[in-house]
């Protein structure tokens, strides 16, 4: 027999359309559980929709659910005889997938079919996130790190994760020429990831030549500006420069364009959400045989971007743009979704 | 020093839109050419283009051209010391690449910079076609056949390996469902080289019944025609049901429907042309992690369509509608263009 | 609460070397299990190796166990509101991989860690197998089949599925040119899988003339015997001939003479067991860049086994050799071990 | 008309066993070609073994050779019209594959039916090699480097190309667990590779300590010493621990250990030369199902490798243990050659 323990703390609720509270919840965990003390977490563009839109694509909030998918924290509580202890600092990997379905038994967990990924919306009861004091989690959702690297670096474990999943869906990099598309927080890490795989050239592209400056500090070897006369044409000159591009932007036109960017037999990986559709130039796609591939979410990457963080492989920290306490949970999100102003922004607990 | 030698026969030059002509023309060869006199050859799609539009996608018809370049016939000259001998039948790849820059280096001969593909008006000047009493090739052209199969046969062996280049761009087949959207000459012929390479279920998608009834004699194991009510919506349920979709159609509302009707994970390939532009679902498919690549002609797999058709494995003739002297040639593109009575139809020399 | 149900029934225990019995057992079955009732089974190399050796490579028998792990039956009880239904005829997966540890959650459930795999004593307790009158299952491991197919040709999926397993570890053999060594029951299955995933040439090779019938019955197109002159020699020329050649004897020599037989860059593919060590030519392999894979047992391959022999795209029979009552046991294993006469040999219930 | 110009210069010619002497030679070169005058080079295990024994494997000394394939130089003539100008300093591909074979239009120009690899008595006449005053080679074999780039570390190109080729065979390391087996100069810029490629751990493996420093220097996460107890056991537990294993050393002993420090389904990556044949326990790796590959010179990973050297991915300094004159090429061959002083030696001109 489990016994059930409980623990009060404040999280942060999202409720609806520009409706996001600071509330007291009430946590339930047993003998076999995780409890997790949260020291921070990045605010993620879903969690931005969720607040904007009250959705985040497909997701539509039913009912208030804490947000926060990218987060860190100190064991509080672990079962008896696991090999995690008390007081050691964790990653926490918020995929929960069903690890029974066929997508699963393939690999493919990121394609379960009733994966619970904390902080989203996509199924009814939705799943609790970790922008909360304490979260309670299983012992496989947690990564060990050393103490001596700050949680503000292992908090980027998460879109790290997607960043490098992106690379393996693109196959080897080593020598490749590669364009990232969109300098967000995930483009950039793209590069950096795509640099740490081992890519020839590194070329981002954004509107932003702020977002473009990040690019150059996480790892692109040059960057462009699509806005600037010329910047583009030296690129799809020749059939198209790149053995891979990553989409990181979901912008229409963006999304487009890769086609042209592209090399014969390139490969293109869709990782940018944003546009629902748009209008493909199919037949130019099928005589340059381009590989075009979705990217969502992550696998075994999570453990292999807490690596990578800890060991200083990459430095996340110029994509930091501010830490703000939960309270602030709301102006921390506004900032966050300026792209103009910020680039990832935290809530430290 | 080679000489050159002249010969003259009759040819079917395309001159531009619904003008198409048998005309004599000048052949010249010289010691290290292969002289192919012409048994048949089949019509194509592209051949269809050029005498409907004076163009075919973005080759333009800029001077008369012999179409054709699915053909075979009896070897009439070689070079001196050539494994090839006078009276033999051979296939003829019509696929001429450089072989010297970056993609023939890499092994992906059919992306070459500079192909110069028999019967297309891709370069100017234009590479004459097949179509055409006698043709000046290669040696590395002709694929030797058993004068037992009949030419008709064989003449299957250029719209095949576009098929079995399909089936090589999806990467292993056995085991998979496969479903293959369109069931023109190259859909059905897509459903004979899927099962001849291990796919488990094929099943052949067309909005006509007689082409239907064509794709279950080449191999598909169940058909559906989406415009019967219900047809689509099992393969639609619980995201997707192929492990690989063929789009054969190059319609775009089919190509659209791919995302729907493909697995998580599972792979398009797009060998239909058709719609330039598609209106594409690309958050579906960024969320299923499709993989969407494009199939353009062939590159090694022209021997093993010779050789599947030689050994039988697959039987071509249910495809044949229509067999024309090159007199007819008009009135046999009219034929090969009205799908409601035609499938592959050939022009007999 | 489940109820445990109980059979009696009799069943061929190996109790060590040259020590087989038809025995009584009781079987115990719950609620949620399904108990199929035995057409036949086929006898494998290693039910021949626990006769003769009490033992099967690294497994050893501590305690008596039913052998058998090809096999087919029909359904005798199933548990409420399953798919299955009884009286319906399935083919048994003998393969119950735990699903839970890091293989399996990769997909590849025939390197699991605790795998249970029936008329197996690599564990202890060992696991009973097939060669009963009733056996105990899960309905996971049910593939039904249609009434009409004969319980002789579907005994054949397990083996069939090591074969298709073996051709998909080569990936995928469409236009290639295929070697197979040894023509006993995998060699000739594997000649058919390869013919069925579009190998272009399959040849195969034995040191028994007989065997060599089989296979050409099987789909090889051409058939060499090492022991006569001059067989070898033109595939060993020009560096080797074979992109894919898949070493089905365990013969020591055999698996030497792989390195020769294949083409530069080419794979070879073990999965005959014998040998347990080779004199191996590592510097001939490296300047060839060969690819050696090992091919142990099956993940989804049963699934493809199942169907492709109930289409009748492979017809195994030409390999059965012989069926016995379970009385005859030691003799249907003797003459099954005597590969002059026979090939597979089945016991009938 | 070509013209034919020559230049008079001295160069390491080997004549035979313990032969090896520096003589004048008259070059030729035509308009097209380039000449390079060598800055400095390296001393590759294949240039030990013809000194040594008048043969590197298979290659046997039949007229003197200029040895050396490790060499960068500065640009004394080139073609009109060319890319490159005089005065560039360039590193040089002595790899000359003829760009016709088969293997070539594969992409596989390692596999070259004719290739002609400058420094090697594969073929006769033999090809010289980079350790002259001044080479002749082709436009194509130069890559370009900044003149901030010391030569000495741009010489590292060639044996870093084979690295990253190996590194390529095994695939995508990323996150990957990897063994080198032999941290001589390739296992140490294996190590270098694996890591710039995204390897997660990189444990390298030497019975000689000093070479495990180098390792560590070049980026091993962590290091082993077979010889010291317990040092292995720790990797072989649980049916192995390694993702990858590269076999650097072509020591008998440790080419058999790779079955048992491999994990199943893993791949090992034969890149060291040595024993000619190994006692393999074929058995073990068939249920392990591991993957072993050899891995030959390189493809197109010379100029990533010259890229990764340029901008400072790879310092290969710690490997450089000392730079002679060419009047003092046998005492550097012999340093070279005691891998308990030296690990690459370089001839400076």
């Amino acid at each position: 027999m489990s016994t059930i323990h409980t623990i009060n703390c404040k999280a942060c609720f999202a409720h609806g359309e520009k409706d996001i509270r600071v509330e007291q919840r009430q946590l339930q965990y047993g003998d076999n559980d995780v409890l997790v003390k949260v020291d921070c977490g990045g605010i993620c563009g879903s969690d931005i929709h969720y607040y904007q839109h009250g959705r985040a694509g497909m997701s539509i909030l039913k009912h208030p659910m804490v947000v926060g998918h990218e987060f860190v924290g100190i064991i509080s509580y672990v079962p008896e005889n696991s090999a995690l202890k008390v007081g050691q600092r964790v990653a926490v990997n918020p995929s929960q997938p069903c690890n029974h379905c066929e997508y699963c038994l393939q690999g493919k967990q990121n394609l379960c079919s009733t994966m619970r990924f904390m902080g989203s919306a996509q199924f009814d009861p939705h799943v609790n996130g970790g922008f909360s004091e304490y979260v309670v989690v299983s012992e496989q959702q947690c990564v060990r790190y050393e103490g001596s690297v700050a949680p503000r670096i292992m908090a980027f474990s998460e879109p790290l994760a997607v960043a490098i999943h992106a690379v393996n869906v693109a196959g080897s990099l080593v020598g490749k020429k590669v364009l990232v598309i969109g300098a967000g927080p995930i483009g950039c890490l793209i590069a950096a990831a795509a640099r740490s795989a081992g890519a020839a050239e590194i070329i981002a592209s954004d509107v932003s030549d702020r977002c473009l400056e990040l690019a150059k500090a996480m790892g692109a070897t040059r960057v462009l500006n699509p806005q600037h006369a010329d910047s583009v044409a030296p690129f799809t000159a020749n059939r198209g420069y790149f053995d891979v591009v990553f989409e990181a932007s979901g912008n229409a036109g963006a999304i487009v364009s890769t086609v042209s960017l592209t090399r014969p037999g390139g490969t293109v990986v869709q990782v940018g959400m944003g546009a629902s559709n748009v209008d493909y130039p199919v037949m130019a796609m099928l005589v340059k045989e381009i590989n075009w591939r979705g990217s969502f979410r992550f696998v075994d990457e999570f453990a292999t971007a807490a690596q990578w963080l800890q060991d200083g492989r990459i430095n996340p920290l110029p994509l930091l743009s501010g830490e703000y306490p939960p309270e602030k949970i709301e102006a921390a999100i506004n900032i966050a979704a300026d792209k103009t102003l910020s680039s990832k922004v935290q809530i430290t607990f």
